[in-house]
């Protein structure tokens, strides 16, 4: 049995206290360096295997610095604050000695409440009854992830035209499939192409600078989700001078919110 | 003249190469210390008022890590990368050399660009048309907001009822009115009650643990719009096991989207 690329892009090793080692996988590369989202979750993970640990990850905020290179680099997580059933962390990825990355993460122990899915899954067709997406790929990553576009596909065409729309909808799970994690759930958030793609149909250089997951699941319902597909959707809410927002949605096949996310994104144009 | 209730809130004193000193406003008190949105405003000012801070506010992250109490604080503020045009900031807020607050911000030198309001603004009616939100206020600083509820006002009864929705929309602004800057953005956006209270109409125990603002505006449009309303709609995505999501939006009454925000809530039931 071989290791899952993901598993094996996400593993990170001891180097003190409160410090990691990793490095940047070159079946998550991205255009330039790596993938945005298995970074954040390379960042998630120092959190995660961490042996002072008190929960579950309820809120990740990632922030890009600077583009990571590809190699390794060093990652620092602390908990600056643990109370009763809850802690926060301040996390930073360094490479030379130079601040790449700074995140903060908040973990608690849930305890079983009343609970709802206010943003209902939108209706659409099931998986098998939507093409995945094919062609020639532009960039590695994008080979680690199944996608079935139901709406606002990567655009065939640069065409320039003000599409009025950024919204994507799309099933998606990893590829090869593989169970679902809090790491994996992070990176998934961020597997949406930039919304000024889709709106201007214009390929315009761009760069997330802050990225922010909520979990609205433990590790049951992850269990419970399996490596099933989640459908994603992804709209941006404004684009002003430089910066434009996307916020998204992640759904199990079974209608549950596993995770909302939002980031904000550097375009030129 | 007299000096606005805000500005005297968010007034800090430098006690440090990074570090600022400020302390809680008596204007802004909420049930147990103070409204989460003034120190979130307080975080963001250390930035704002750093000697080498480089461009306006693009996104900021605070993590509400335990109770602020009455008095004192004081706030670290560092650069912790600076690019041509961008700048990444780590900040935390200790009380007796706890930590009480952690926060992250990104700013830029923003450029000219094809812009776009995606998410417009919901038709309704203008804030003369709206009667103002009154009687007994439950906590002082909710009397420092002018607040006229289009849907969604605060509940006048609990009536423990699921009502379907959590949304709500209103228009307001500082009361009284002042001219509108980033640190007065960041405590707007967290002027929405929490949503489980709307959505049940049951007064469980919550509490902000982290909270997102992405600026869609520079110094030039929150100047033009002054004092003016804002209207504001928040609703929450998903509840799930002690925790909630509540995302925001504030448009100027002329339509352009200033903020989008987000936060994540604890909530007891």
């Amino acid at each position: 049995m071989s290791v899952h690329p993901f598993d094996e892009a996400v593993a990170l090793t001891r180097s003190g206290e409160d410090r990691w080692q990793g490095r940047t996988s070159p079946a998550y590369a991205n255009m330039v360096g790596p993938f945005g989202g298995v970074t954040a979750a390379q960042a998630l993970k120092a959190v995660l295997n961490h042996p002072a640990l008190l929960g579950e990850p309820v809120s990740l905020t990632v922030n890009f610095a600077a583009a990571v290179a590809d190699g390794t680099f060093e990652l620092s997580a602390r908990p600056v604050r643990t109370n009763r059933s809850t802690q926060h962390w301040v996390v930073d990825m360094q490479q030379n000695g130079d601040t790449v990355l700074t995140a903060t993460v908040f973990t608690a122990v849930r305890r079983d409440t009343w609970k709802a899915v206010e943003h209902a899954m939108p209706e659409v067709p099931q998986p098998s009854d939507v093409a995945a997406a094919g062609g020639p790929k532009r960039v590695e990553w994008v080979s680690r992830y199944e996608m079935r576009f139901v709406e606002g596909a990567f655009p065939s065409a640069w065409d320039a035209q003000d599409h009025g729309t950024s919204r994507s909808r799309l099933w998606l799970r990893d590829n090869p499939p593989r169970p679902l994690d809090f790491a994996s759930v992070a990176a998934l958030s961020d597997v949406f192409f930039p919304r000024i793609w889709r709106r201007r149909a214009s390929p315009v250089p761009i760069g997330t600078v802050s990225m922010t997951v909520y979990f609205h699941a433990g590790r049951e319902q992850l269990a419970q989700a399996g490596a099933g597909y989640l459908l994603g959707q992804a709209q941006a809410q404004a684009f002003h001078d430089g910066y434009f927002d996307q916020t998204a949605q992640l759904w199990t096949e079974a209608g549950h919110l596993l995770a909302t996310t939002h980031q904000v994104v550097y375009y030129k144009e």
